[in-house]
């Protein structure tokens, strides 16, 4: 028999984690019941439909009915009799425990009780992250090992090998967990973690993209109550959990591919069907009906199955497994992968549902389109998806084109009219075709991309050019880890090459850049330069909030203002061989009286009033006085 | 003592020309008056506002009164007292010579008379051209010399130079009426002249585009009274004639220059200030005020003074002018140069004025942009521009980044993610982008840009894949002059290589294109392939206004098709250098029960049920049975 919520930490003896251990301990199964998902619910949300899944041998044969006066909505069958959902009307009723009872024509019966349980104090109105937070992105398998015993689980088919770049490595939570000091001592506020859920896929299953139970973390990284442990960590020493939310696919191996709830529950072909990723069919009024159906209904690949958010159950069930790690462990922000993969009317319910439950709850998704009007179609509140009466509402983007920008612009030394920094200007020449442009992830690599000091062979001045935009520019910077220490990889020799163990994070590892003394020469001029600006950006609300002018580059350097009206900050960036004497006259509409500005990483007062010199490939973040 | 109107036709002595005289004629100036604009103007125009210009030393310094109990709205008197602008309501007046009395404090006085004419029967309600034509753009200079006896001028500074790739070759008006069965048995129904109006530059006055007098056809292309002949010949072979109106600027030596009507007529600047040609920062909410303004008012040359749009005066003249030559020469629509370089707000209520009095009056603005976005933000009622609270009311943009694309689509033998035929598919998925997908111009050259046979070196599989698109896709295709023939220019080579005199339109021209037995070989080619196919199109609703479909381009062959409830064409275009057997299978939605397609270049039929063999570098335009 199975139990749900009997995760090893009741191993251990400490009284809190009893306590803790009751109050979010799931009920028993009845024999006949293998699986309830959600396995437990919270009194009191907004939306009072909760639907349960209960699976279990010819389950759908049994009537059901409920306890405490509670209202059955919806009893669904599918084609397959070991599902049944069924949907209560929770308004009003407080946490409590409920009995559903089974019987079927036999009269015989059972029964199962589900527990409601108390929601936090304010848990609607949690805060989320904005534009005033630093988001380090870290893969848990690459990151730190912080406990050896769970390198390989019985429960989990791919076992610890290190050798393999696309094999277990054994980071996991508590690996992060005993590094919140080094992440937060870079200035980094907020933590998205890639997928931590059960991935038991034969090999890869490291990524965690592929996922086997939705309920629940994978043995590997740690138990649930470890996350929860993460999380409540991270809010003593004010940092955000950010958790990635897969809703495009599931792994091949999650529990319920071997008996499908029904045929509908994911996409199905005649023969295997692959995207096409061509996500621009979804806007485009010319797309070909087979060219939608492949991009939206075909697979990402072989190993993970494609989710159908048309289906009403399919796409309930994802609501609530979201809602339900918010309110479990505490969540402080989603990242949502292969965002526009999905059925665009489904992925924008699934949406819309969080946030009507948690209004400030920040939502980034990965939309990697190649032009800010398809990347601004995703925002929520388009006025360019109105076009077409669509509204994703998903709050943030990534902002792809200014990735996609910075992969070549600092290798462009001489600018033209389309080369070198006026491709940061065009970038953001375009802000006005997003609804929201503070609440835009800004970032140089991430998991999927070429490291950025492999792209540019670890010149630092390009690095500081690159973070010093990030850490100035509107919207929401996010570092991959390793980044802050010249971390290099070539997503051509795979992407293992690109999720390099982080050094310091394995017993015996030579270099330990978690630690000052632990680093290199080179690490330490990454890592306190890194460290220097972003904690700088922390306090500087005019960074986060503030208006922007900018100024057409010249010669390869490009000036842009940040200002409120407390505040002014000015920024420039010589991508150019060469040194530049810059007249400030130009600028006067934002220099206007100040005299002097002090240059953030140097330290060192510059006379603005007149002229600035700046050296070839470097960058000046100017506090005006 | 000038006079507006006597254009030299007037010693032609025949009677048909006497009569249009006396229509058209202007009635004499007084002495003290050395211009008027308009030199005349319509009864029963939709807006009854006339500002009428009367220049005149000291002019300023008289009293103004009008006969006919003719309202007097408006009187404005500038800086300079050689001009008075004097507004008067001709609301419910008919056709009819009025008389402006002007009297001074020393009582002196005079009077001049100034006529309202009659409005052609349906003025108001012309049509205009759309994406049933195709528009043949041509320069009058390069084209055809049909009047030698106008080559050079008494009255114009530059004279005759053939030898000169910048300078006067002696094309004319003449030279375009005497071809018109040439163009028309292209296919082409529509003429797009760059401009005709006097340009008195010393050199490289042949493209016109600084004009000196915007009320007088440039004498070396002929008189006004010819510009009227050559619309209404047109019209009798139902042919069109669009107008390349200037609205950002004028020539240095326009009159006005030597004694402003006022220093806000045009943008004025300490030292002289280029344009940055940044035209995005009207969009762009971080832009700059500096660089506004000097995209703005920054002038386009040296020898181009910026008109001001922003000035009412100014902005109504412009507004008239545009009006009376519509009226006057009877015009199909415009093409605007440089549309987005002058005052957004300005450029907006001048175009909302033609189309107010012409509410069918087609006007397609060169907006020369890098995304669909920024090209759609420029058309009517844009969704995009509205973010802004903006409308241009401009009814037609020329698709630039489909131009972009063809550059270098047709070398790309090798289609992958982003080269070749993709290029095409990702412009046609932004199509929801714009307001009015039909109304836009689509190319692959002008007389800015290299010739498309010089980039491809004269490879005529490449130009029939490119005339076949424009032929079949959404929109107005326009044929640059010459290049039917297969004429080559290089822009590197300076703008006199791309804008060469076709061949055949001087005398004893040893090559006549003009005429089938004069073309080479190679020339017939290229002419008889383009005839074909645009005569083809010219009765095809289908590709006119016909809904598409596409599909995402396999091995760099790209597939579309157009259909409405009558018919269906199927293109396929395969760039690649392989011949390649497509499965028609995957477009059985488009395809439906049809079973063969014809051709219309070849004639040949093919089975469609199965498969399609396509040749490398070539173009199938399937009329499907």
């Amino acid at each position: 028999m199975n139990k749900i919520g009997t995760f090893p930490f009741i191993n251990r003896s400490f009284l809190k984690k009893i306590i803790l251990f009751l109050f979010f301990m799931s009920l028993s199964l009845n024999a006949q019941i293998q699986r309830i998902e959600p396995p437990f619910w919270y009194a009191g949300m907004n939306n009072p439909e909760l639907q349960i899944l209960f699976y279990g041998k010819n389950i759908a044969e049994y009537q059901v009915s409920v306890s405490n006066a509670i209202k059955i909505i919806n009893v669904t069958r599918t084609e397959n009799p070991n599902y049944i959902f069924i949907t209560i009307d929770t308004k009003k009723v407080l946490a409590t425990n409920l009995t559903f009872t089974f019987k079927n024509n036999n009269k015989e019966s059972f029964t199962q009780e589900y527990s409601l349980k108390k929601r936090r104090e304010n848990s609607a109105q949690r805060k989320s992250y904005d534009s005033s937070d630093m988001m380090y992105l870290l893969m848990p398998d690459r990151f730190a090992n912080g406990n050896r015993n769970n390198d390989s689980e019985n429960t989990t088919t791919e076992k610890y090998n290190r050798e393999l770049p696309g094999g277990r490595h054994g980071g996991d939570i508590e690996g992060i967990i005993k590094n919140l000091d080094y992440i937060s001592s870079l200035g980094a506020t907020t933590i998205w973690s890639t997928p931590l859920c059960e991935d038991n896929d034969p090999s890869f299953s490291y990524h965690t993209y592929g996922q086997s139970d939705v309920y629940k973390i994978d043995p590997r990284y740690g138990t649930n109550e470890d996350y929860i442990r993460l999380s409540s960590e991270m809010h003593k020493k004010n940092m955000k959990l950010v958790m990635d939310y897969v809703t495009n696919h599931w792994g091949i191996k999650h529990w319920m591919m071997k008996d499908l709830p029904t045929n509908g529950w994911i996409n199905q072909f005649d023969n295997y069907t692959q995207t096409n990723h061509k996500r621009t069919v979804i806007s485009d009024t010319h797309a070909s009906k087979i060219d939608t159906e492949t991009c939206l209904n075909g697979w990402f690949a072989p190993a993970m199955p494609d989710l159908n958010l048309s289906n009403p159950l399919t796409l309930k069930y994802l609501i609530q497994n979201a809602l339900w790690w918010i309110e479990y462990a505490d969540l402080d922000g989603f990242r949502v992968d292969t965002y526009n993969y999905s059925d665009p009317v489904g992925i924008a319910k699934w949406t819309k549902s969080i946030t009507d439950e948690y209004p400030n709850f920040n939502i980034v998704g990965e939309v990697w389109m190649q032009s800010q009007a398809q990347m601004a179609y995703w925002q929520k509140d388009s006025k360019i998806s109105q076009i077409q009466n669509y509204n994703s509402h998903l709050p943030s983007v990534m902002d792809f084109t200014l990735y996609e920008a910075t992969t070549k612009v600092f290798n462009e030394d001489d600018g033209s009219w389309d080369k070198g920094m006026i491709k940061f200007y065009d970038n953001f020449t375009n802000d006005f075709l997003y609804p929201n442009i503070n609440n835009m992830l800004v970032f140089v690599e991430n998991h999927d991309t070429n490291r950025f000091n492999q792209t540019y062979g670890n010149d630092i001045r390009k690095y500081k050019m690159a973070m010093s935009l990030l850490a100035t520019i509107r919207g929401i910077p996010q570092l991959y880890y390793g980044s802050e220490i010249g971390m290099t990889g070539d997503k051509n020799k795979g992407d293992g090459d690109i999720r390099q163990d982080f050094p310091g994070g394995w017993e015996g590892d030579q270099n330990n850049a978690f630690i000052k003394e632990g680093r290199t020469p080179g690490q330490r001029e990454y890592f306190d330069f890194t460290a220097k600006l972003f904690n700088w950006r922390k306090s500087k609300s005019v960074v986060h909030f503030g208006k922007m002018t900018h100024f057409i580059p010249e010669n390869n350097v490009y000036t842009y203002f940040r200002y409120n009206a407390n505040e002014t900050v000015m920024v420039l960036i010589n991508n150019s061989n060469e040194t530049h004497k810059i007249n400030t006259h130009r600028f006067k509409e934002n220099i206007k009286d100040f005299k002097t500005g002090k240059d953030v990483i140097s330290e060192l007062t510059f006379d603005v009033t007149n002229e600035i010199i700046i050296e070839p490939k470097s960058v000046l973040i100017l506090e005006l006085k």
